[in-house]
């Protein structure tokens, strides 16, 4: 391992032991047996891939299926392995939260099976003709959907998320490499083994999906660099793990996930209106990324005084600066904003409010803040909606609707790998097709070019 | 400036030495003040960009004219520069190819006002909507395509591309920083600055392009490392100068242009097919990246030795293994391959030539070879043309025809940024879209979600 790959490796292992909540003990081989591991598993992956990108989609839903009952079939197996992490993760005093993402239950796993179906239920992504034509010399030309190759991913511990990529992994066609929490260690190396036992009973083969979790924390530095032998890294998670992942990998990665969204109150838009909008963005489900995180208020927004009474009176804590605190009306609390408020992904029953005087200081605050996921407008005024959406420079941008609307589901796209807040390759909610690439295809009769 | 940044500098410099062929001056600010610099170009970049992306496609077409007849017009200023900077590049021993793409003629400036007027001819790709459909719940979703934001580039002694890569950037509605080599610094401080005075003249800001050439090689090192700051770095040139970017760069790169091309000649496959196919893709236009390299001669091939005399007889050095030597006609001159052969993109009058047993053994030898940019079967054999397909993994599969084609003129698409050989978000030539990102547009009447 060189000295650049060292460095990383601390930055990584700080991220790993904040997305973990616990201590891990690294492999007993030495750095140079870890590296061989890994690009070993990277290597049995692309020849995997190779079948996989050639399977036809009945063999896959089959595989898909199979997955599925013998995830069922196993729950006791699975059960017991989580309870052995549960337990770990308990005296090693894991926090609450971390637990419940780490726990799984018969209802869970009945999730998970249920996904895997609905995967199989999917149309195929792969083989799809992007674009074609006859060329005027008469070459037939076809950019056809394949798909990448080796798809890895790094992320916390939550089992879940084992199943998920996997499913969707295969579903497009793509061998996978995951590296999961450790904390979660025992329940994955139950699941991989599940799934690539169901694999090898559809006739496809088992290195399509595989673990690198006996590497450890090297492992996944290993992994973050192998150029050429990984061809995209999701990390999925929290910001921490995607930041720590985004600056060390040296292999494509897509970042997903971090949503400071905001909502822009003109001073059009009816409190009828409005207040449905923010108690849905703001309470229905605060830990995800689409939930609105700071509420910016026209001067003159008629509706701010019972938008403001209505959040307050669903429980949630307004962060506010000196303006809104003027308006506030009477017994609704606050506590006063601070800079860090307008850059904080709260993920719970936290709101950051600021008054603006018109659109252009909205969209400043917006383009000095945002982390470019989703941002919404209500109004009335038709030129505001306008110069909004021409305006924003987010993956989703939305006028008078809920910003929980960004979701894959939501948009029909049937199955959800993430939502990208990049630009390149894909923007916003992911869907299977986010996890091809294309080839041209060329056919001619003896063409040459003149 | 940090360490990292220290070293990855050396890396680049020493690329930029290759591909300049020359020395240059650091400028005479300290790095801190170069980083300042960069960063503030980025900084106005950025803000340009938002005034570009809301350009109609008529004011980006006229500016494009605008630069177009400025260009012709500052003919004597151009060619001045330019014979300053072929004289300073004569004297320090810069060889004749550098020189040669270095050299502006009147003929060369009325291409690049040729090219200029032919993209404000094509359409505009910014506002196209990808998808697009009224969800069950009465929400309107539209994907549209917008564009990236701030390109870059950093490319060798090629002034033509300063005005290529400008053009495209202006009509996909992006600010553009480059970064040439510093032997046309000359040549391109004029052409810039009649750029923007076109852009001024045309009512689009100045600042959509900008160089960074003062600021030296520290300067692009600075440019690689400003994540968030630039949208996507495009590196045009020979393989040093792309596999230095893709290895220091921090922020998102499009990977194009190398190509160590193979054909397949098949045991089926007539001479009178095979000839002229071989001798389009060598002899055409041998610097390019679409020529074979490599061709890969079934055992049984009927029309191989007709294909190596017509080859031989084209001027073309063929590197053949001992397999191939065995079958040479009489008079046919060759050289003998090593491993190295199989590895080289020549851009030459040379080819390798290996034999292989059959269909798997090709394949394996593309695997091992490849850049992933294109590859071709010659046969009458409709499986082995099938299976060809299938498993090449490269941005163009060909059948029956030149390798010349892959091009973005040749595909239909206009202008050409050039060739991806990467998998994530373009592969293979790359057009207009593709200097594009998408945003979803969602419109509702005060939609939540349930």
């Amino acid at each position: 391992m060189n000295t650049s790959t060292a460095a990383a490796e601390n930055a990584a292992e700080e991220a790993a032991a904040a997305a973990d909540g616990v201590e891990t003990r690294e492999p007993a081989e030495g750095a140079d047996g870890i590296e061989a591991g890994v690009l070993a598993v990277a290597d049995a992956a692309r020849t995997a891939s190779r079948r996989l990108a050639r399977a036809t989609r009945a063999r896959k839903d089959a595989a898909l299926e199979e997955i599925a009952r013998r995830v069922l079939a196993g729950q006791d197996r699975i059960l017991a392995a989580n309870a052995q992490d549960l337990e770990a993760g308990r005296s090693n005093g894991t926090s609450a939260a971390l637990l419940d993402r780490l726990t799984l239950t018969p209802e869970r796993i009945g999730g998970l099976a249920d996904a895997l179906k609905m995967l199989a239920g999917l149309p195929d992504p792969v083989g799809t003709v992007a674009r074609g034509q006859t060329l005027p010399n008469g070459l037939r030309l076809r950019q056809v959907h394949v798909p990448l190759g080796v798809v890895a991913a790094i992320y916390e511990a939550r089992p879940n998320v084992t199943v998920d990529i996997a499913g969707l992994a295969l579903k497009s066609g793509n061998a996978v490499i995951l590296r999961g929490g450790s904390a979660a260690g025992r329940t994955n190396a139950v699941l991989v083994e599940i799934i690539r036992d169901a694999l090898e009973a559809a006739g496809l083969p088992a290195d399509a999906v595989q673990s690198i979790d006996q590497y450890g924390r090297s492992g996944a530095n290993v992994l973050m660099k192998a150029r050429g032998k990984v061809d995209v890294l999701i990390p999925r998670g929290g910001r921490d793990l995607i930041q720590t992942v985004v600056a060390n990998a040296a292999v494509p990665v897509i970042e997903t996930g971090e949503g400071n969204v905001h909502i822009y109150l003109d001073a059009s838009a009816p409190a009828e209106m409005a207040v449905p909008i923010l108690l849905n963005a703001k309470t229905q489900r605060p830990s995800v990324c689409n939930t609105v995180e700071t509420l910016l208020l026209h001067r003159d927004a008629a509706a701010a005084p019972d938008v403001l009474a209505a959040l307050a009176g669903a429980g949630v804590r307004l962060h506010v600066d000196g303006r809104v605190a003027a308006l506030l009306p009477d017994g609704v609390e606050s506590v006063p904003a601070s800079e860090e408020d307008w850059g904080r992904e709260y993920m719970d029953l936290d709101l950051a409010v600021a008054m603006v005087d018109d659109m252009d200081e909205a969209l400043e605050h917006i383009r000095r803040w945002s982390t470019g996921h989703t941002e919404a407008i209500l109004t009335n005024d038709l030129a505001q909606a306008e110069r909004f959406i021409a305006e924003i420079d987010s993956a989703a941008v939305i006028v008078n609707a809920s910003t929980r609307f960004t979701d894959g589901g939501q948009f029909g796209l049937g199955a959800e790998v993430g939502i990208s807040t990049q630009k390149m390759h894909a923007r916003g909610p992911m869907g299977l097709t986010e996890l091809t690439t294309t080839k041209w295809i060329v056919q001619g009769d003896g063409h040459v070019r003149s």
